[in-house]
């Protein structure tokens, strides 16, 4: 038995679960769960997401996706199968802060997330030894002033990793760097967005008074801290929380939205749509 | 355009959403949401409510529910269709505290809760003002020791409702009370089920020492306060909450659980299996 | 018996509480509860609340306050003494919605907020029949283009109340208003401040794809919706959320976010201080 | 400068700020924090902690014991004072599951858990390499059927630590054992206590169908998870999670607990009373 995921999404209009679900049913799929959303049942973008299982002696994903192609064809759709299970190639890029990365080093020795880690990169050496200890790759990159070395990390990300992981990476990345690489980054940040963009977003928070805090995770895109919200997790605080305390409890919040983010995307749960997300 | 609910639960078997989407689409039914779950692809038991729109001047509920009939047949299932926005007639039975009779009056003439509702029924004349004040016809049925005048409250309810709301209805309807209506009732309980059943249950939480408190809405079964969870909410306490405070941060999760709840059911989002629910 | 509440702030210095603590001793007062804080242990700014109980019959507030007097010009101190139970004047300003009114209007009729509320007024109608309903005067204050009729609105609110609770007023009162008013204003915004100050934030939060909405009740500034908070609530939404689901579900953050702010407003548990508060 | 807590219970009774906090401010005290709380102002139960500095040049710890002891007499109260950031010796013990452990070995690691860890004690092997990657002594003690090997952890526990974290510790220790070692022992349950006692809670919550579940930390007593609850936490849950999906977002609520809990008590914040706790 092979588990496989289809995703996909087109302009909404009629018959699309009908036409689907009897392809899958005709290439003996059971299907274990399916979700789907329409931004507006009339005149609206349609995404579908469909868990199934298939007999592989008789049934291959080859053939499953050339009988695929003229379905999505005939609906102008963008349709994607993955084979559960198939780790993907997550790539972790972090500065000195560690709690992100301690977190899903140790999910992913647990087995919680299920991926392959091909190397930790930093612009510090801290967490060298960290990564080492998991048997990973560390690569220390330092970004100066006139060079963020940018082509050093694309040579390895590109080519070794189908995603990247912003674990508390404090650079920031340029738009032609995201062009280059052309896979997904997700990136934690340390506020409740659009709340306290840019820098020191604890600072900022308990210099404005508030008392909820929170932590998003998010894919980047080149505009900073404005691309589509996967997760954000939030916590009370109140006049008696130091800007010390804020960053302590945010630590904790930060970490488990990133590893929920993951988790939803290697689980082929997130569709990208005008710079929100739709996570099944 | 007529929005259309089906509910369709079977045992777990290939081929259920292809068999019913084509049915959907060849009726012209646009699908607005589906929604499915099953136990366990391997042998469970399978749920699915899809919402979609026909144009009854080219398709009729009545020409559905005949070519469902074989569908439903032929998968051994129960399938029901439901016209959304077909008010339900929702019963009302509380006892003197008025908060949630308070909540679900505001909600249902804001138009938040569309259902239609026939009566307010009490053991007490408390609120007799209050459902008069919104034109709902009020029903003082008392209870005595010997007689909990269930046959009244059954003359009335069987008759007028489709479900009822027990909105801290302070009296234990018999098992042949719910046998006799037949049709569902939700009721709110004032803990975190299944902590602190039965009476007092604030009191029973402040003696306990618990750090959060929950209110429960469920549905009534003849074992009481065990019936399917539908919804439930909780909030933080301390120390320095008394048992008043404990009455009146719950008074609030139990109004927000319980108008939930009848929202989630009168949507048509709920299944009980087993004495668990599926709310899609 | 009578209980008193004492609210203090200074700079920080030592000697305070043994000082206060003796003098409510000596005055034969019973300690319920205190409450203190200071920015900074070390030259930072130091707040007191304690709450006490004394036999009106030997010790009378008016003497209590006499003999503050001197310690508080030690200290160079703003003290004040508030005898509870003594029901401050909560003038209501509304709109079109309803909700946080209604929630008011219930928990004062209940006894959960214990004021007087000498009036409603709104630039409305709507709420005339509800204001009525529970007795309460209401004013139909009608902004216009050219004139927002504040002098109508304070010549009514200087004289016949404590604090002004905006429970959705829609319009933007002037710094002008806010300093001849002279009192706590007290407003609900519809967001999770900072995030989407200003206009249609439900509209704004669904645009950005946040997955947490929230709530913030605040003190008016003449910095439009940059004044203290007091309180925030917050819940969960997906890409299921439509705009009107993030209106329904803020509706219930509002309401509970500003019933809470006027409760510990009431209690005198706030304190302002550099455009945050302290909440006991 | 020293920081120094004070911890103060005794029956509620007139002046015992007064006394307590002059007697701060003749030795020369600062005080940084202060909380009290009594159950009842009239005739209830008193608790204080007030956290102070000290100019240790001038006011030595053991003159503050000596001037304090005669106030307690008076008050016949139970005083104790701690100098802050003496670290308390904290040992552990475990099972297999390691993620308690990985938790509080990275919080003391990164300087947020501020203890001496003298020994981690399991009946399993799998979590040596983990200890003694940490430099922390690791004891292997295999409880049999016949003999729990109390008296082996007792050897140890009793000399080398101040209190013992069950950092989910799958043996129930005997009534003896407790009274014996006689010092606080922190356990972390796997469920929202009281629901789901003894084995197995998340099969347990699994079948109720709850939909919310938690973690509780609490103090062990001789009635097993019966002792009292220092901190809960909660996470919503629906009926797609299968009972692993409970076990893995049951984990993170408990590792968060358990530190917050680990937290409080060596920061002095917990006052046990009448099996319930004081949470300053």
């Amino acid at each position: 038995m092979k588990t496989v995921i289809l995703l996909f999404q087109c302009a909404d209009q009629k018959g699309i679960v009908a036409k689907i679900s009897d392809f899958i049913f005709k290439n003996g799929g059971n299907i274990v769960t399916a979700d789907q959303f329409s931004t507006d049942p009339e005149g609206g973008h349609f995404f579908l997401r469909i868990e199934f299982y298939i007999d592989e002696r008789e049934h291959t994903v080859a053939a499953l996706e050339a009988g695929l192609k003229p379905i999505a064809g005939g609906f102008k759709a963008d349709a994607r199968l993955f084979v559960k299970d198939t780790p993907l190639r997550m790539g972790i890029l972090v500065s000195k802060a560690d709690h992100c990365l301690v977190d899903l080093l140790y999910l992913w020795r647990s087995g919680e997330i299920k991926v392959d880690i091909p190397f930790v990169i930093s612009n510090h050496s801290d967490n060298k030894a960290l990564a080492e200890q998991y048997g990973i790759p560390f690569h220390l990159i330092k970004a100066t002033a006139g060079d963020k070395k940018e082509r050093d990390i694309l040579a390895l990300a590109k080519e070794k990793s189908d995603f990247l992981v912003l674990a508390r990476y404090m650079q920031i990345l340029s738009g032609s760097f995201i062009v280059e690489y052309g896979k997904p980054l997700i990136n934690i940040h340390h506020s409740f967005l659009p709340s306290f963009k840019g820098a020191d977003p604890y600072q900022q928070a308990f210099d404005r008074g508030v008392k909820v805090i929170g932590a998003t995770a998010h894919f980047v895109t080149e505009s900073l801290d404005d691309g589509p919200i996967i997760t954000q997790m939030v916590e009370s605080v109140s006049h008696k929380d130091t800007v010390n305390d804020l960053v302590r409890k945010g630590k904790n919040l930060e970490k488990h939205a990133l590893a929920q983010a993951v988790r939803h995307y290697i689980d082929y749960r997130i569709f990208k749509y005008q710079n929100k997300t739709i996570v099944f």
